[in-house]
């Protein structure tokens, strides 16, 4: 059989090309989709059905232009108006080959959420792998707070159900293919597994192991983070969305071009490494290093102002691309000329911020009171503990908490790494705080030196 | 967890690299092993272990010049006296960061066969996956007749208690990650599945499903296909073989050059389509195509004399390459610069055989009583049937049953697709026959046309 | 400097992209043009013009799409009236960086056509190159013929005029950059060299040693090849023509699609070598070999109907579908899913034809009298000469001379290697004769084999 | 013809590979020379020639390595002692397909200097091109201050005479086909053209429009860099060396490595941009930006003590590492696994130094008095000026002047864009000094934004 996992890193989303005799499925595909029709040429299978487990958030959906250059079918659970495809239900079948894909409606995570049951024919009748999209993943189960904390509760319980009625019942045997692996923000604790079982996930999913009751209630309580472009989103894979091009090239951009782009209202993303954002960057611009796209810029981009790249040497920005584009994000366009040198090199205004290690922290803090903010996540904050001091608040909403910070004060910012505290020391700078310092290796380099630690 | 399956078309060979915390381990490398380099440095991770599922008779093994590159150890079954690597036993423990492996002895296809459970600390004490190399296989169980007929009930009970106390007693929802998918000569009918679980095949193995004594009883009678080259495998693997480049360059080879290497005895294996064999190919060359090298060039060729390919155009001809190199032909050594019509146009001498259609066949069949001969598989002879009035000599086997087949005779020569038919064409020209006739695309076409099949 | 040569195979067209100081232009792009833009991106430079030395006729032109992508200013000849671009005039200057491009008129292969003398004032004020268009090649003079016999004459003291008093007056030392190389139809005899300049043409092209009344005089003589496509290529390049997509993708094609389309009247075209044709094809269509597709397709293919690709194994098809796109065959679809060989295995009726080597066709000869049909040019029939008793027809003449074969002859066709002459007997099938047999290695293996050669 | 010019971005080193026929040369080949056999094997030629029109000093010579592979013959001028190779003189001639190579000797650079005058003979029999090494270049004349002061005046009357006698005379359209583009250090003022003719240079040399005398004059009192490393070269290339693989593998280090390594005594080539160097490094680093290694490292570098690099996201490094080993470092072995972030989240030692724009430098040098250290080369200073107050020092010989600086200054360094002034602070900071600042943008920042220069 045709089998691959296409995963799109930094979202931690799995899409599935599966097929036989011929013809075959995409389930949940992204937007630069050339890898399916790729795969699928080469084993001469046509794509005839593309299966949306649900409609997805934290990402725009590539069903449409898919569809457009296959001729696909699209289909997704009827208990949500979606303006293009198909609507399918309980019971459903579709036949690929010797393969038999089995409609099951499994709601919670949203309303109109189905899994997908395929069973091979050619070799028995019984259910060989389940396509369960975001219900339940390797070692945790998807978040319920789409609907409000009104609907929390029952939304909780409903995947429980749809979890153990419907999936684990398949069998212990069946495999589970998940539409998100670690990291993703879909699930807060997802397992770093290539694939897991019901089995395994029955003796092992710390969610279940709660039982439905207690299961129910740690969710009434929890609020994981929703950033802003979940939103948008909802909007592109409710109406459907269809990308101009494959996938749009990003042009060099001069220096005197930026400046113009700038005053009229770009958006600059600067994916260097914290240190070198620290030691210089253009004003205004953010830094969200190139492998944090996915996670992060969902939380401060908006979709109307054109997105401009700063990179040191202009490397291998196609990756950096197709984050964007995953998004939604049709506004990128392109990077500076040359990289941040260039800028250097043109006389430009430039802004820059100190940095610390942590020893120097741990003196700094001996002598001086700075204002100490810790931007890690609710999970890190309480799992890990933090520096003596320090005052909270999560990066994807420092925009909104700003007014806990004196302007004039001597801020200090660390996280797990140094990334996020580059992104913080970022937007606080845009926000006309001058005087920032980011902490080199944050969290994990003041655990690993043996300092104290809070909880 | 960093976990790749890595497949060897062809010989539908599966090898792993798996890891955790920058160390992780490759089971069953393959020759050409820069790939696991690759994925392991892309996670900066350090490959510290090689395991041997098995003395391999399928290919030669990459462990020794992985282990050059790389410094790891390498392990083994303790049942079996290696002149490398060291052995390892029932219990034996081994860490890559979180994960843990554990040696079960699992004997049957070969006495050393071992296999190794990963259990992720990180989540439980429970077994997650388990690598069980020439053991169990997705539909089908490895074959046990290695040891000659006296042993094999022996072995295939053995086989059958190590599957069935050591394997499927890890619980249902464990992952099994075989050494073979289908189409391996290591099994008859291994399911086209990318994975499978205890309990999936507990449930639909039909070898599983015989019950032991019938299992056993089976396998007393069947006598799989052994290629001549699992012997010289057998030596590689058993004192350790080393390529002497990473993978060696491919030469083109100029008219003159070819010829005083057929006069000094090269092996030349035209790598076309069987049209275009038929139609004209150097005397003497052994017309394999390109994808089934794997698969048969280890019953015709040896490991002495140069082996030259000959291609249309020469296109992409490093899939070809790596396919001699994984089966330990390091005595591959070039192409016919310029391709089969640059010997055409050096008006060089060449052979020319006839082709049939089905429906020319069968037309043919009514006036005439050439010697048809069936050179597909027992299996594909009993299952499918066959056309009336066939000979049925294998193809592998077509060189010792030549005296069966008179030279003068008409012979009409057919497979399942034609490819197979083009082969068997060539070694019966390199045997002075001269009238073949090889009937394209074979008992599928002929099947598909409706004809009388006889079984 | 930026300075790139863009070879586009086949059709041996040069063009060109040059720049400085982050500006840059392109001389006569291709369609397929993302390689003029990523050059420039390397480089940080904008393309800001396009520049076409004349109106093409041996290829559709890419000015439009790439102005499209970097918003270029497109300049041709005033002499002629395009639909798009700019007119521009001797003596007109355009700057690039430290570059300076100066229009100097040029006509003579067209009324409008253009060459560009290039200066770099950082060095000199000294011309150090020159694009010359279809003016001056390495060793040949372009073509002349396009206005038609009356304007022969004409045209070549036009042409003759422009390359002494124009291009060979700016200096001996002075580099050339033509539009062709060797093995273009726009130029007999072009000269195998990557480069010229004007002082070894000046001792070296034997056009020029006519002097200038013979080389007029010959050319009131010559009449070259003319492709029907070229009338397609002119109306194009007239009124600007766009692809829909960067490069459209190709689609596998399954059977039962194919016999739909061939029903509806698509064009199959073979790109296998000459005996895997002869041995077997579809019936209907073309046997044109991959890399003969820029010289052969746009004397037989129309730009309505939908083209289909057949190969042995689908190895490498995207510089195939580059041939067609760069022509203007948009209309290029797909190939057969599997390749010829799944045809074969369907059952499906097929087409073969007979092929002799040079040995059995001299035997051949000496018993029978088949039509022997030379398929090669008019240049290779008088410098090589032919067999006794050939009659020629030059290949992309042939469906215009059919007249002059009788249908129940027994053909016996050859060229200078055996792909045309597979291409011939392509044409002869499709037009209802059935005794074609192709001579394996042509001219070139008759001469090599030391044949009799009559002139 | 064959005619491929391979450029070694960094050392701005052309080799070529020139054939016809089947055979082909490669005219002073790179260590990486895979790129020659697959050019070679594309067009079916064997490369059965080797030249070295000298004993290069600015990289080591592939010449051995590459005949290890296809056989051929190497070939150098007769007047200097190799310990492998054969001599030739003038006259002696070679043969490739219908093209010739003629050797001329052309002393000057060196004493045993060659070019290869090469002429198509199915053309004609004048000279088309001239392979001529470093001895006239696009612009410029090769240095002669190899053999020490007292043999300048000699040997630049050499070469003048070598060009102006042997080369200029073979005919103003004539290519000129040199070692070395612009940027070479083999060359001070190498113009950045791709090719160049006998005429052209003839007319616009500057070097040669000084005539005989005040060429001699001048070179008398120039006096060139000279990197240490090229006296490695001289042994290397005078000996003969190989590779111990074609191209090595890059190991990812990881950090408990690298400390014992760096105990131990490894050389760390940070190869980050200046910022991203300037707020943070592991001391004892040498700042080198990715590009500049080839330029900068054969200052620096020593060839036993094992290289590590060390990059922020360890992005495409294998143009990286072909520098170190074109310039013979086969000491390189690999990189910091997960980048410098990975150093900062382990707590370890790290250095930074502070960096300045030039706005921020104008307003400093207003109030204080810093060491004002200016890196770059004698014609930068001299053609460019300078910031008033600065001492001169360039980059190169900063290591054996740092006795003109106090340890306990203040140093403000610049260079013409800040990267060499990174890699001064780095070695500054190597010395013990601990008050260096770079300034971002260096020179051209300074008069880009209208600041007063010095002369």
């Amino acid at each position: 059989m045709l089998f691959e996992k296409i995963v799109s890193e930094g979202i931690a989303a799995n899409s599935y090309l599966i097929g036989s005799g011929g013809k075959s499925a995409v389930i949940d595909p992204r937007r630069d989709g050339e890898i399916y029709l790729e795969h699928a040429d080469q084993k001469d299978a046509v794509i005839t059905h593309i299966f949306e487990t649900h409609r997805n958030e934290d990402f725009t959906i590539g069903s449409l232009d898919l569809a457009d250059q296959c001729g696909a079918g699209i289909y997704h659970g009827h208990a949500m108006p979606f303006t293009y495809g198909q609507p399918v239900k309980n019971g459903d079948r579709f036949t690929l080959g010797s393969l038999e894909l089995h409609v099951i409606e499994t709601p919670g995570h949203t309303q109109e959420s189905i899994s997908l049951v395929l069973t091979d024919t050619d070799v028995s009748r019984e259910p060989f792998m389940v396509f369960c999209g975001d219900t339940l993943f390797a070692g945790d189960i998807a978040r319920t707070d789409f609907y409000g904390k009104a609907c929390n509760a029952e939304m909780a319980a409903m995947i429980y159900d749809s979890i153990t009625n419907k999936i684990l019942s398949l069998g212990d045997g069946v495999i589970l293919c998940p539409a998100h692996g670690a990291g993703s923000i879909c699930g807060g604790e997802i397992a770093d597994h290539p694939f897991t079982t019901c089995g395994y996930e029955k003796r092992t999913n710390p969610q279940l192991a709660l039982g439905r009751e207690a299961f129910v209630r740690q969710r009434m309580i929890a609020s994981p983070y929703m950033p802003p472009y979940f939103r948008q989103s909802e909007i592109n894979n409710t109406q459907g969305t269809r990308l101009p091009h494959p996938v749009p090239r990003l042009k060099p951009i001069a220096i005197p071009e930026l400046k113009k782009m700038i005053k009229d209202g770009c958006q600059i993303v600067d994916i260097r490494s914290p240190t070198s954002f620290a030691a210089g960057h253009i004003p205004g611009s953010l830094s969200i290093w190139r492998e944090g796209i996915s996670a992060f810029i969902g939380w401060f981009a908006d979709y109307t102002y054109p997105i401009i790249l700063v990179d040191d040497f202009n490397l291998n920005l196609d990756p950096v691309l197709r984050q964007f584009i995953r998004l939604g994000y049709d506004n990128i366009m392109g990077y500076l000329a040359g990289g941040f040198p260039a800028w250097c090199r043109a006389a430009q205004d430039l802004n820059a911020h100190k940095t610390l290690t942590v020893l120097a922290l741990k003196e700094h803090l001996e002598h001086h009171m700075p204002f100490l903010l810790d931007v890690r996540d609710d999970k890190n904050w309480n799992a890990v503990g933090h520096i003596h001091g320090a005052h909270h608040i999560y990066i994807g909403e420092l925009p909104r908490h700003l007014n806990e910070i004196l302007k004039n004060e001597s801020i200090v910012v660390y996280c797990d790494s140094g990334y996020k505290g580059s992104l913080a020391a970022s937007i606080l700078f845009k926000n006309q705080y001058r005087d920032v310092t980011n902490v080199l290796g944050g969290m994990t380099a003041w655990k690993q030196a043996g300092f104290k630690i809070e909880k």
